[in-house]
């Protein structure tokens, strides 16, 4: 009889393959033996000098990475003494770190010498580790090291949109991090992951409760919790900071009001500050959205922002935290055009800020679109700090389920020359304080991490995590690299492979923009921000319905933003307007953002709009095709779970591809009267199936 | 100099530490060595006859226990032929089997011979393997196996009131682990998992979707999602379920009605089963809530509940799958009592309904209470098949930081006699059939899984889950005995930890109802089921106060259920009633269920009713500290960050359960008017001071 031998023995979950909890600090063994037998003869020890918490987990970090990378327990040590062929971390003083500012890190190593990582403070130290561990597990020699960072912007923050029930606002990675209800007695080692993972790219502030937020994060039982965050987070040199409701000295304090000016709810706020620093004295501040989307502020009380925002500062004035003020505002005016908002009322505030306020600005004028023009708040407060607010979370790119490497946004803002003190006055160099001198400087990303196992729910966007850590240090770098870093540092070392996703990620941005919001549409979605409901023409609010973003009418499409229109483009310089305000010469991506533009109006590419529309709408979704053959390629290079994760992703964000085309062409086509033109084909469905598919994702 | 060894070697949650995800299926290296070489005596290949998908599953999950418990991996081969020392796993029908049922299981060996794992099906094959695994995780002898397994009840589910946006209602253990959006494309190997941990216990299906059901689930979009996850289900014997919204015809279907009578509305149902079963060959069928806390249901055309379930059976005619419809039903009528709404309602229609539909009782009269007496529906439909609904999830009994073994609450329903055949006719005769001679039995458990890493958010709670599944599968277990195997499959399986962790759990839920509902209290929670807040008198119905309940007035304490008040008891037998109707003999636990009981008056124990409920009280808040202490005696037996956990956990409920217990007397004394009893402390804050917390938790 046959015997056949089914060898089955089954890949589980629960075994060894890579759910990608690890992030980029994967440490696993560098399989090359010369390179990592060379590595290991550079790290026989790792002296330690000194005993502060962020020292030990500085050292901490680099023993486990060690440990991974080379397959050995390097030791701990107090000191070097005469011992060659170590590492020697270093909380220094001398001429060494003379350039370093007080984040700063300096790598240096000379053969037959030892590696020294240092920095002017123990967080400096912190962050040398890391760039001297990315050394490691990207290849690089460490021969003869001479690294130096310095970051480039002060206060370097994650929002989390986190809300007391676990949920996430527009989160898509799992419920919230943040267990209250089993805090402060329970910690999840996660808090722990959390605080690594974020030092690893230089962030040192993280707000960990909803911009929507409840006063119950200013209670006693409350403040106890977030303390204990606090505690795990502090050895990483990471600050806590809070979300605040406006009028919580009426919700929990009991007061009649809770209007800035009052001497009541100023005590009332002073007192709770203090209550705060004594449980945790490095805490950050706070993060305000008022008067904005229905949260209560200080023009409830007839109040500006600034009223607001000092009586805040003043609070925290005895104590170091800041407080970070939302700019996002707009009124519910249909005549009005909403892009002009913010800057409507905030700069004739400029100058009004107590010295501890900085004024949070979302990158773009509406709201994190898949592109986006600066918002024009940014040059034009040159009194006031102003940080720069991204998002991570893919609210309006797609969810877990279509990749988008976000770098490219944020650097296309950032690079943006805003020419208020002539060329090259970027928009890097408002954020990092040298255009005006700032005195303080910030950026903050809307977080896109979860309980989710791999934090992400796509793993392919812990790359935007990352990306945005690494630009809040160093926004010069530049996206490709960044992406380089973090695919060898995460998935592969295998350099086709790596090249291969590289470039894909590189294109995945402006893939979604043609399938989603090419020639500068915008904000296409209801509600859920999910599919785009282009026809969607009732709300609560009509700046929150498609139609007054797009415009569509029989003549054309796009939003008049030009001297004959809303004239939002008086918001910039006119050198950005001059490449703006004409529609022969203004930027397609920029298109439709500033133009009411005829459907038969040919363009620098040839065709006409409608043409054109339908070429970028039916070349984006045929682009996620592409995207799925290349990374079919790399299947040999990868972990075999998150290839399969991926590729899963990829498929749903080509069926989705496929419907948002559909969906826009479709409707736009009733305006247009115009056929698809060739080589296209036209939709096999028709506008009410699109429409009725995307019903299905708003039932409860 | 000195140098000191730092060895800090860091213990990372990445590393080697126990997350809890294995649950019970854990498979650690058994350490008792001549015990492993024992088994691996016996356990030298697994011989398959067989490819069917289960059968595959049950000789890969022996392979997997296998290769954990005893470090070897065990060949699986065709047919064991002439060999022994293996393990033999056949789908047989001749005499060994003739005493199973369908999902039977027969375990045999003889020394010298092989071990035979059989069933009449491979569902009974691949619960054989689980339960071989099972005796190997628990330590018992393999040599001269002769043990059978036949469940007791038909159909044995679970139910995840898991919401479209991921979240769970009464979910606190994080995330839904369905994830729609990126369903069908990308599989989760969580669902896998999932699978294979139900099937241990014999758990055969699962209704995927809150039974506040989105119609969502019935579109072809949603039914491709449902039929993927159903393929994974598929090889471990396990079929889905979905909860429908009744107006589904109206809302997705396009219909002017969701009168079940409607002939096109019947067209609407039979045309839509047929779509999910020609994508789920084996779906299992549909659970309604219909006419219950706002829902819409048959009676909103004037049709009654066997209606509904009928029409619906009706479409399920020509497949395999039921009907499962909800008795949970009242009505806002403060002059009624809730307590008699379902039986007042149901025990009319008993013979109505289609011999496909299971009317699926809660266990108690109210709602998942942390002690109930069993519904009154329990005996009083003997032609209508009545499912057993459990609520694993701990929505009244401390979420997840409370450890309550739940095992003890399902036993006493089941145990209890409800006399409508005389004496010993318990309930659970009612649920296997046994007594009425149902043609159907079934089983659900509300679950209390999510995507926290261990599923279950209080590791602890993971023994409900498994309680559960194996009193589905066999009622009369012991909770003792139950515990036992959990601890030693999960936990530990050194003897005297295993003591101290089952005594700890076998005495955790009377712990709870003491500092929580003694005597007979109930449903002192306002909207989120947390804090009792016995205070609180207003709601937009009379039964969601928590005044309804309990009514305390100056002369006394509870609800008098008698002929004197709502003579909700004459809902049960006479013999029932006789145990419960007289205040003087009512067993204490339900004696605030059934009777009003002056302050003062002597209880059985000695005490007045206020010196008893304040003993209870204070003994039960003081339990939670002996707790703790038990807890803390078994750190070097179980996994240090389960130890932890757990440890930080108990600390919450310590802490927890004293202001539950001071919010309970504070607002009682100000009816009963007199002093805390000696030897207890008068609570150290005021009602106003409980109040004010219970707030915190209810701000958004």
């Amino acid at each position: 009889m046959k015997r056949i031998l089914l060898c089955l023995l089954f890949i589980s979950h629960l075994a060894s393959a890579d759910d990608g909890y690890r992030l980029w600090l994967k440490y696993n063994l560098i399989k090359d033996v010369p390179k990592r037998e060379a590595y290991a003869r550079s790290a026989q020890f790792i002296a330690l000098t000194g005993t502060s918490p962020i020292l030990k987990s500085a050292a901490e970090e680099l023993q486990t990475g060690l440990q991974g990378l080379l397959g050995k327990t390097v030791p701990i040590i107090a000191n070097a003494g005469n011992r060659t062929g170590g590492i020697v971390l270093t909380n220094a003083s001398g001429a060494d770190v003379q350039t370093l500012t007080k984040e700063g890190y300096k790598l240096a190593s000379r053969k037959g010498s030892n590696i020294t990582v240092s920095g002017k403070t123990d967080s400096g130290v912190l962050y040398g580790v890391f760039a001297l561990l990315r050394q490691l597990q990207t290849g690089q020699a460490i021969d003869n090291l001479s690294l130096a960072g310095n970051p480039k912007i002060q206060y370097r923050l994650l929002n989390h949109w986190d809300n007391t029930n676990g949920t996430i606002e527009r989160g898509y990675a799992g419920e919230s991090l943040w267990k209250w209800y089993e805090l402060p007695a329970t910690v999840d080692p996660r808090y722990r992951d959390y605080a690594r993972a974020n030092a690893s790219l230089g962030i040192n502030g993280t707000v960990v409760n909803n911009v929507n937020a409840s006063a119950r994060f200013l209670t006693a039982e409350y403040i106890e919790k977030v303390a204990t965050l606090a505690n795990v987070f502090r050895p990483y040199g990471i600050r806590i900071y809070l979300s605040v409701y406006f009028p919580a000295p009426k919700v929990i304090g009991g007061l009649k009001t809770a209007d800035p000016l009052d001497p009541e709810v100023k005590k009332w706020w002073a007192d709770k500050t203090n209550e705060i620093y004594k449980l945790i004295p490095d805490f950050g501040g706070f993060l305000v959205k008022a008067n904005s989307e229905g949260e209560p502020g200080p023009q409830d009380y007839r109040r500006n922002h600034a009223d607001g925002a000092n009586m805040l500062a003043e609070a925290l004035a005895p104590y170091d935290g800041i407080v970070m003020w939302r700019a996002f505002v707009y009124k519910a005016d249909p005549k009005s055009d909403r892009f002009k908002a913010a800057h409507e009322e905030f700069t004739p505030l400029d100058g009004q800020f107590d010295k501890k306020v900085i004024v949070q600005v979302k990158n773009g004028p509406i709201d994190f679109q898949p592109r986006e023009p600066f918002s024009p708040l940014f040059g034009n407060m040159p009194k006031t700090p102003l940080s720069m607010e991204f998002q991570v979370t893919q609210e309006y790119t797609g969810f877990a389920t279509h990749w988008v490497y976000e770098a490219p946004i944020f650097k296309e803002c950032l690079e943006t020359d805003t020419y208020v003190k002539g060329k090259g006055s970027t928009v890097a160099k408002v954020i990092d304080g040298s255009l005006h001198q700032y005195t303080m400087t910030a950026i903050a990303g809307v977080a896109n991490t979860g309980t989710d196992r791999n934090w992400t729910g796509n793993s392919m966007a812990q790359a935007n995590w990352y990306a945005y850590g690494r630009l809040a240090w160093d926004h010069t770098l530049s996206s490709e690299n960044i992406a380089d870093e973090w695919v060898k540092m995460t998935l592969t070392s295998e350099p086709k492979a790596v090249k291969t996703i590289t470039d894909l990620m590189m294109r995945s941005r402006e893939i979604y923009v043609d399938y989603n919001t090419p020639l500068g549409l915008s904000r296409p979605w209801s509600g859920v921000h999910f599919a785009p409901e282009p026809w969607q023409e009732k709300s609560v609010r009509p700046d929150w319905t498609a139609i007054y973003y797009h415009r569509a009418d029989s003549i054309g499409l796009g939003f008049d933003r030009t001297a004959t229109g809303s004239n939002a483009l008086a918001q910039y310089r006119p050198e950005v307007q001059k490449q703006w305000n004409n529609p022969e010469t203004c930027p397609l991506p920029y298109l439709l953002w500033f133009h009411h533009v005829p459907w038969t109006k040919k363009l620098s590419t040839g065709r006409t709009l409608w043409d054109e529309l339908c070429t970028r709408f039916y070349t984006g979704a045929d682009s996620v095709g592409w995207m799925q053959k290349q990374w079919a390629q790399v299947e040999s290079a990868v972990d075999p779970v998150i290839f399969a994760d991926v590729t899963g992703r990829l498929a749903t964000q080509h069926k989705e591809a496929i419907w948002w085309r559909d969906s826009w062409v479709l409707y736009l086509q009733t305006y247009s009267k115009q056929p698809i033109p060739a080589p296209f084909k036209k939709p096999d469905r028709t506008l009410e199936d699109v429409k009725a598919l995307s019903e299905i994702y708003k039932l409860r």
